[in-house]
């Protein structure tokens, strides 16, 4: 029995993993397991209001279970899962959709942005904030850490657990945020934020070399060897930063600032630093990502976990709706 | 095995039922066991769109269950249960969300009713469309009876079926609407629809008292005894041909035009066809509905019933879009 609190977090299954998921959010998430009990589910449910490929929506589901073993998840205290194994969250999601208005998710974040961008809007992405309060509530979850893009969504959760409660009496545990303000924004090879979207990620578990090259293409300025360098300002040294201690940090700042390095040398101590942190994992990682079985071993291992919260709460709602 | 279609009916636990209710719906309900395979659902989940009664949701799912069974439902050959039986219903209910469009719900007929009336709808009552249509597919149903008022919600749930099998391969059996366009209105006791929010019913089972005090209620002209009568604008003559065969139809009806009657005889030969007609489904109803283990045991054999079919279409599209 674990007296730890619990937190709640969802991965969407869009793809491969690369640095910048591994530094947004599965690094802090396997941190967390330290200080709380921690459920993580691969979102599957959501990823179906965009994407249409059965075949990827299971790879990319085994990618992410392989990436969490490999980095070290433990497995036993902590609780990895689909969501969609827990198929009791669409019963919670009507529940809560009858008490939630329509005005209410006119105003929500996500809508909107997909509404401005012209999008055919279809009513997962629409009522998407339900399904993930459903997914929180569903978990009697005490934490939640969201970026401040989700801060809304998570206010609308605490508002259904709230109406809830005093419509049918104490049911639902309200959560708190851990508003995640410090996240770093980690940039692609061409600078932007590193993101599928703008074809520029380099995978999290590439074979060195491709990592290698990966990393010799980022896009830095055309100062020569002998030029001074200034290392807030570039591509390489920004990601340098996420793979370094403050002492390596400085050394290599001394010589961006010194002049006579060239970037090819920036980036192949970049590389290193990559290759170090991620070696061990990396080799795990491809031992197992073809092991279906262990895969599905480990998500049921986490379903048995998520179920037996799930279906405690679900039968505290129903018994107070009068199901 | 039966070879016949399967038809599926939901029916709102809103209220102990009414003649309105038996006769526009229970009674062709149970005519139709004669050639199909009927399936008919206690809509619960639909309910909480509007109801936070929690005692009263039970009592009256309780009512529609012993009425049903004094009406002669056969429990073997066809299934009755809870909506709410069958969660998997609100699973089947996310993956057709992602396939509607918000733009559609907004134009759907429920929606734009409450609207009009300047209701605050929630998300339940506005994505209720989506609900219905997987109330239907998931039970294979080949045919829904529908009144005028759902043909363009059974034309939604075809639309989401063919979608889905566009998009992903046949998976979901399209069904065919049996439009109703025949439907008596019920007149209620002043003359309008008989319904609930109109305060004007007569209940299906009460007691012949208060069924004989309740039909002397029913307005009629002031014309006196004497007076020639028009049995097709007089609401007990309504009421009355939903009860009688046409001989004692045409018996009533002269009468009326003879003159020399009163509404009082009117009534009570009105009040003594119903009695007639329901004396021993009353009965039987009576000794039923307090009995809730035996009540119980007839939604658990509806509830199995219905779940077989259901865990084989949900598996079906679970496998379809990759889960």
């Amino acid at each position: 029995m674990t007296l730890k609190k619990r937190s709640l977090s969802g991965i969407k299954p869009t793809g491969t993993p690369h640095l910048g998921n591994y530094l947004g959010m599965i690094k802090p998430a396997i941190k967390m397991q330290e200080t709380h009990q921690t459920f993580y589910f691969i979102a599957d449910y959501h990823a179906l209001t965009s994407i249409r490929e059965p075949e990827s929506l299971k790879e990319h589901s085994y990618d992410l279970t392989a990436t969490f073993a490999s980095l070290g998840m433990d497995f036993e205290e902590h609780a990895f899962f689909r969501q969609s194994d827990i198929p009791e969250v669409t019963e919670l999601t009507w529940f809560l959709a009858c008490l939630t208005s329509k005005g209410l998710m006119e105003r929500a974040h996500a809508f909107k942005d997909a509404q401005s961008k012209g999008q055919d809007v279809n009513m997962g992405l629409f009522s998407y904030p339900i399904l993930m309060a459903a997914d929180i509530l569903i978990y009697d979850s005490h934490v939640v850490p969201v970026g401040k893009d989700q801060k809304q969504h998570l206010e609308i959760t605490r508002d259904l657990a709230l109406r809830f409660n005093h419509l049918y009496g104490e049911t639902l545990v309200v959560p708190e945020a851990i508003i995640e303000d410090q996240v770093a924004v980690i940039p692609g090879l061409d600078g932007q934020k590193m993101s599928k979207s703008y074809n520029n990620v380099i995978p999290l578990f590439a074979p060195e070399k491709q990592l290698r090259k990966a990393i010799m293409k980022i896009e830095t300025d055309s100062k020569t060897v002998e030029e001074v360098k200034d290392p807030e300002s570039c591509n390489v040294f920004q990601l340098f930063q996420c793979f370094a201690d403050q002492s390596a940090q400085q050394d290599l700042a001394e010589q961006y600032r010194a002049g006579g390095m060239g970037y090819g040398t920036a980036k192949q101590i970049c590389f290193e630093a990559i290759r170090d942190e991620l070696k061990d994992a990396s080799e795990h990682y491809h031992q197992i990502r073809g092991d279906r079985a262990h895969l599905e071993g480990i998500l049921e291992g986490g379903k048995d976990k998520a179920r037996k919260v799930a279906r405690d709460v679900v039968d505290r709602v129903r018994n107070k709706v009068g199901l």
